[in-house]
């Protein structure tokens, strides 16, 4: 499997590279994979006017599906395909046009194909969400066999 | 208080009303509101093109994105702003490209300024997911004086 | 198998005894199984005074404890083991020394291996809180072959 | 008020004193408090007997009234009452009789009233389970003015 033939840096953006390319949701909503790494990825959006309402506020879907998308590629980071089986999200502050919101993702728990990841998403210094997301691993690899 | 002198039918409508005016986002993602009243809200979306990967599975976001689209009208509807303090959603079988996806909201628990709201997103006969929102009003009334 | 031989009502309740009577802490805490069938079941618990604060507010954990008793009794119902992978719980009102409270759960959504039961606790018409259980099914039946 | 006359330390100390000694229920479940300070708070528990079912595995329900305790003291432990407004809990692995149970609990993000505070369940390296608190502050401190 080409997965064992990388280290755990190479397989996560090995990973990334191919989630990115089909993940049309995350590109039409302008958001750019910072960085990837083993059980983490670092995402980042900038707020645009068909996210807010009337008043400049961000509605909270877009917040929780930039959490969404950083937690689906530090879960997806290890080689293995990872769906998202749920997620709790808190809201903190709002966020209004043209901040621009950094989504941290982070491994907390691993067992058998379960998991857990919190993300963190920040304008600034301040944390605008923090986010919990449980993934299920579907057991086959993300990449395919070299040819 | 105008919301004094409406029946709570027409009071959620009248609100529904103008948080519908303001919400772009909603309107951008293709949301059509079916109905609204005293703690509850219909809102149904299709999956379109930017919402899939390239495997036409809807990103979980924009499935969430429409929970709490619902969630928001439902918790508004009895005349307070109100926000989401968080939510929890599950995913129980994917969305894919075309799929009109229906929201139902409604209010299972109000106690002081808090609020619990369960969503189901259903395609046809089949749950797409279950969302439980977390509310909290501000207190102050969403239609201004009538002058 | 047993299982195939009963009707779900008696399935029900012959695995709730085979449960019930292994289950030293649910007893021990003083509750009672009130009714049990398919996807659902009613425990009561009285507060008594080792589950309240020095001033008589029932300790959030022995309430989770009631909901999560419930939330077992219901997700195992269908005649398979099946174990909780997690829960969340909302706080809506204390619960006091001699409150007799009643939880109520029922199944909400199944989908392969993975179920969501809803459970709310109440002391006569108050909600004291809202549990939402997630479950996962082992797949193997809970009562024994008949000899 | 006697909380601005105290270090964050020795803050969280008289505070968690004051807890303690009203905490009937921690301590009927053999809680020790092993260590307070400004938003952490570290518990442990053995699985006892009447802490299991018929096969030695520990309810969840006292899992989630270790974690629930933790979070209490690291919330209440800068100097102002504060409740649990509910709480995500995740199981990862079984806990069993004997087993020693370590609560560590940390606070997350504080905003107004409302905080998050994330608690660790160990035994040994293993961890057990994930629990994320939700709580609210009443604005009254918890020590009394001196007098």
């Amino acid at each position: 499997m080409v997965s064992d033939t990388l280290d755990p840096d190479k397989l996560a953006r090995a990973c990334a590279e191919q989630m990115w390319s089909e993940d049309h949701a995350s590109q039409v909503l302008g958001m750019k994979l910072d960085t990837v790494g083993p059980g983490t990825a670092r995402i980042t959006m900038t707020i645009c006017r068909e996210m807010v309402n009337g008043h400049g506020v961000c509605h909270g879907g877009f917040i929780s599906t930039l959490a969404d998308s950083a937690f689906a590629f530090a879960c997806n980071s290890r080689g293995t395909v990872t769906v998202a089986s749920g997620f709790d999200i808190t809201f903190l502050e709002s966020a209004e046009l043209g901040d621009v919101l950094v989504a941290d993702a982070r491994e907390v728990a691993l067992r058998g194909r379960s998991g857990i990841y919190d993300v963190t998403v920040r304008c600034g210094d301040t944390t605008i969400a923090e986010f919990r997301g449980r993934s299920r691993s579907l057991g086959r690899p993300i990449l395919e066999e070299a040819r």
